[in-house]
């Protein structure tokens, strides 16, 4: 499971970061020891929960986020600082410390998701990759853990990748992984981060044979009988008859992926029953979302594959966190000229539970103030990601957060769970030592 | 300005095209002669055209599509395909042709923007990247134009990179230029693209420090009265006091990112006035679109920030495109079974002018057929990217695409610029000879 390239990350910045790193190193302030806040002022659209995706993958973009001779070259190029800023990112590697939500922990608005203690200059540097990949993993995974729990434990395959950034499509299998989906049909994502991959064929691969049974017929026998045939290429009853004539009552499975797939599925599987095919499973596709999936519970559906509303977020392509300087020196800082005010001090957070293992609330206090008490049932929510720099040693696995996703949906209260618009299932509420 | 990496894109892919791609080298069909066809059904959300992106970066993905050691031995290790399907892929070169709309051309629901013919094996295999590319590139390009569009003229800085996927990012900001954006955050965007890069400070550098005005002082001693100073972290009216205390009236800019912008311009253009700073410029940033965008018209606003909204798309993070199987061994091929019908046969383009220059249809017709009449005014509409799978010698450069998407929206008749909800600015045609 490569988790990093060896490729820099270095470039993958906001030039005025290192803008504000070359004032603050000709000032002397950029030793200042700092914190930054990475946070969600609000939910998505009417969301009830959140899902941190990402963390992993910033640790990783971290380790790797050093200016060779190739990014030195370039900034002098361009003028972007002096040589004296250039110096020192030539030696930098980032030696503070991160801690954060794990990979698969739900969050809700002000969740300290992931926060960044160190010197101003190794930790202003970074703020541009971190969000840049906790936004776009998170606004995957929190969509894809809504469809999984639609989807009410029958399969989910991925793949969505031609409807995303190459890259992307590879950070979104691993995220829809991480939810719960099954499978992906993303190769990179497979030789990545192990996720397994699955496909068969499009209709381009009926459409280059004279005939849909030459082309059932070509893919049996290259794919076995356990295959997926794909039967909507011309028409659906026909495609079935001819599926099953070809592979015989065992075949594996077929693939609707378009029209009313709730109403063609039930017409399918009277179908297949009555050819004997009882045990062929029904796959569908073509713009399937979380409402959509919900909506085919009651049907004989026996998987679904998701494409482009997974990719995209399902109308939320970004979680909109930021990263926010929160303490200079051991002084809570803040901005304060509008409704964006954020609240300084570096925060910790925990999640109060009823006996029952149900959410009750989001509890974000400050690190520098009393802990508020920890119930029996009661969790703190983060944990170490970098120590002085370094990884530590017990990353999550991919598996721990799938396990954590599961666990965490599991603990909502009801209404969390469910799909249309509301307010987050939980309260975040910040202890009154907060507003001293 | 690299177009490539030289790392392999060819895992880049979904596992089905290479499952086809086993089964038509069993049965012999893997060498016929095939046309695949890029286009949208429609276009996203209302929308009155939309902007071709991505062209000159699939150009270069085809070119970095190798199967090596390593991505062959995954393939083995998972068993994907079969030993002869690796042989084939361990010597696979895009052998074909590739012609379609050059980066920056406007498209129509139906415009066959990108066609890929060879073989079937050597086509179907880059289905997934050219998606990816021409989806997620279109998207970010066709939202950047109606930006720059609303902007009128004004500069507009692309600073999304933190909202989107760090690799995805890059892409954006790459897309915004070629809409007319003028600058980017992304330094990344800086080296691989030749796209000038900016950025002075964020909130962060004032809260560092122990005023607002230490922090104005630093800033400008590092990066000269010329920089542009954020003005919004405490109080606006006093910080701008404070900026051209420390600056002078020779300061370059101040930024508001926060608040009623419109208003907010308003005021500080009168503050600055006031205080003999009048060539100071105002830049405004925040959460902006192109309505944002346009609703700023009549504001004292010299220049726009913009950042989330056009890395998602402005609600349409991906453009929607298809590649179909459109001709095999000269016999045009469609799917037949439902409302998403395709029209079979390779097809060719040409768009319809007014002699004052104002387009009036997109003419998409069968490539096999008579082709229509080409009048003065009228212009066809796709290029050759490869032949022979090289790439042709005279790709457009980014300047260019540039130019094309201006000379693109001065075609588009007064509706097509219109931003809100409605028709497309001009209707696909398909000639009488298609149904035939």
């Amino acid at each position: 499971m490569a988790a990093t390239t060896g490729l820099s990350t270095a470039l993958l910045t906001d030039h005025y970061e290192l803008t504000m790193l070359s004032a603050a190193l000709a000032d002397g302030t950029a030793q200042r020891r700092c914190a930054f806040e990475v946070f969600a002022r609000r939910l998505p659209d009417g969301r009830r929960y959140g899902v941190v995706g990402g963390t992993r993958r910033v640790v990783a973009a971290i380790a790797d986020f050093r200016f060779g001779p190739a990014e030195v070259e370039h900034l002098r190029a361009t003028g972007v600082v002096d040589e004296d800023t250039l110096r020192w990112l030539a030696d930098y590697r980032f030696g503070g410390d991160v801690d954060g939500y794990p990979e698969g922990e739900l969050y809700f608005p002000g969740s300290p998701v992931l926060t960044v203690t160190g010197t101003f200059a190794d930790a202003v540097v970074l703020e541009t990759l971190v969000l840049s990949i906790l936004n776009h993993d998170s606004a995957v995974l929190s969509a894809a853990a809504r469809m999984a729990s639609a989807a009410n434990g029958r399969p989910i395959i991925e793949m969505g990748s031609r409807r995303t950034h190459e890259a992307a499509a590879v950070a979104s299998a691993r995220a829809a992984h991480i939810a719960g989906f099954d499978t992906t049909s993303n190769l990179e994502a497979g030789r990545s981060w192990g996720i397994p991959t699955a496909g068969t064929c499009a209709h381009a691969f009926t459409l280059l044979h004279d005939s849909e049974k030459e082309a059932f017929e070509a893919q049996v026998a290259a794919l076995g009988v356990g295959t997926t045939l794909l039967v909507d290429t011309y028409d659906i009853t026909r495609g079935i008859e001819t599926a099953v004539s070809v592979a015989g009552p065992r075949l594996g499975a077929i693939r609707i992926d378009s029209g009313d797939v709730g109403v063609l599925a039930r017409q399918a599987r009277e179908q297949l029953d009555a050819l004997g095919a009882t045990g062929t499973r029904i796959v569908v596709s073509g713009d399937l979302d979380e409402y959509a999936i919900a909506a085919l519970r009651a049907e004989p559906v026996d998987a679904y594959g998701v494409g482009t509303s997974v990719v995209t977020g399902s109308g939320s392509p970004t979680a909109g966190m930021v990263y926010k300087l929160v303490e200079v020196d051991g002084r809570p800082v803040a901005k304060r000229s509008s409704h964006k005010e954020s609240r300084g001090g570096r925060k910790l957070a925990l999640r109060r539970h009823k006996p029952t293992g149900t959410a009750l609330e989001e509890v974000v206090y400050l690190a520098s103030g009393p802990a508020p008490e920890l119930g029996e049932h009661d969790r703190l929510l983060q944990v170490p990601l970098l120590r002085g720099g370094d990884p530590v040693d017990d990353l999550p696995t991919l598996g721990d957060s799938r396990a954590r996703v599961r666990q965490g949906l599991v603990s909502l209260p009801w209404e969390g769970l469910k799909l249309s618009a509301g307010e987050p299932a939980i309260p975040t509420v910040h202890p009154a030592q907060e507003q001293a």
